[in-house]
């Protein structure tokens, strides 16, 4: 079982994703990046790494891909919230895809989600 | 550029993918099925196979994994609406699952798509 | 660090893993299966399921593949030998192509691993 | 049927293949070429690209991986030696592993392969 992120580590752990791109989910906590590759060879070879990952922490994105696009969505069903397993999710998948293109006109900032509060997840 | 599939053609074609369990996306020219695996690596061994055949015919899907879910959803950008690739990548990804479960209470008949017609696509 | 397996969890894990067609491999401490598939599709469907099953134990194989063929060696570079490490991989990879086609014209009976000797590793 | 490389087309094509890392193999027509990547996940990320291709291209590599190595060997079993699909592939696969640091002290230099001549293939 994982535990809900406490708003000590929110504070220091989710702005330096909002840096690479990760915002915020309207009405959940979770956070959710959009990554543009340049064709689906690039896009299958982060993902064909991101699931490496994902496996090893036994903690899965819900992500959605169309051909360059892979829209990446975290959170923990456990908890119904962001717990550290999103956080390491977030950054191991930060390092496999340096050059895409992020989408940042999407979601709210993450300062948002940087304290537990009630939500509706 | 892929040609919308002719309606002669829907109506040999699409019903056997029904069959299979693709249904008709509501309000698209677009067929989907979701696959459920036992596990998430069930799904990805799906979705790597599936990621060749689209690579190969230079076709890609619309979908979306969530752990041991594979949505899938299929349509030809180019000619805004099913083309011939969707039927052949539909065909495919049948043979890369026969144990998948398959989850039938979402969209609609495949009937609806057997004849060509305005669609908000 | 992983150890050497011991000679009585050889004797019970090792004939289970040569009913499923794992044989040694001459003068190595190591396991060797050949599977044949039906395409490179199945063959790389299975490898991507196994990528997944050795990020995860962090313990990867040494395999080679042509097009239908994917032939596996497990040995364990930490203790020069088999390990446990070796077993939970072979056991994950059985489960993941039950329908392979096994060959069986190489390498010797696994009996020959199952008790600890100077080997030439 | 593919056809062997004629020899002009070898005289152009295998020396920029040569700068990228890729050597003859001794008494095959066939060309090989060793990659070293910084873990499993990242050479991984270069095969799962590098399936796309080759299945696209429906011409597939004999390649071995060992943790983070990959040793891709091509050459054409229609023909028994080199065809356009081992230029093809072998320029697909420096596409997708430009960091990649290369081995080079295996092998001949392609000049060998320069002429079509009888080979022990």
């Amino acid at each position: 079982m994982a535990d809900l992120l406490p708003t000590e580590d929110r504070k220091t752990q989710l702005p330096p994703l909002a840096e690479t791109g990760w915002a915020a989910v309207p009405r959940k906590d979770a956070i959710r990046k959009i990554l543009k590759f340049k064709n689906f060879s690039e896009a299958w070879g982060f993902m064909s790494r991101a699931a490496l990952a994902a496996e090893k922490l036994n903690h899965h994105p819900e992500w959605k891909n169309v051909y360059n696009v892979v829209d990446v969505t975290l959170t923990t069903h456990d908890c119904k919230g962001l717990s550290q397993l999103d956080i390491d999710l977030a950054k191991a998948m930060d390092k496999m895809a340096p050059d895409a293109e992020v989408q940042r006109n999407h979601g709210e900032p993450v300062m948002s989600l940087c304290e537990i509060r009630a939500r509706t997840a």
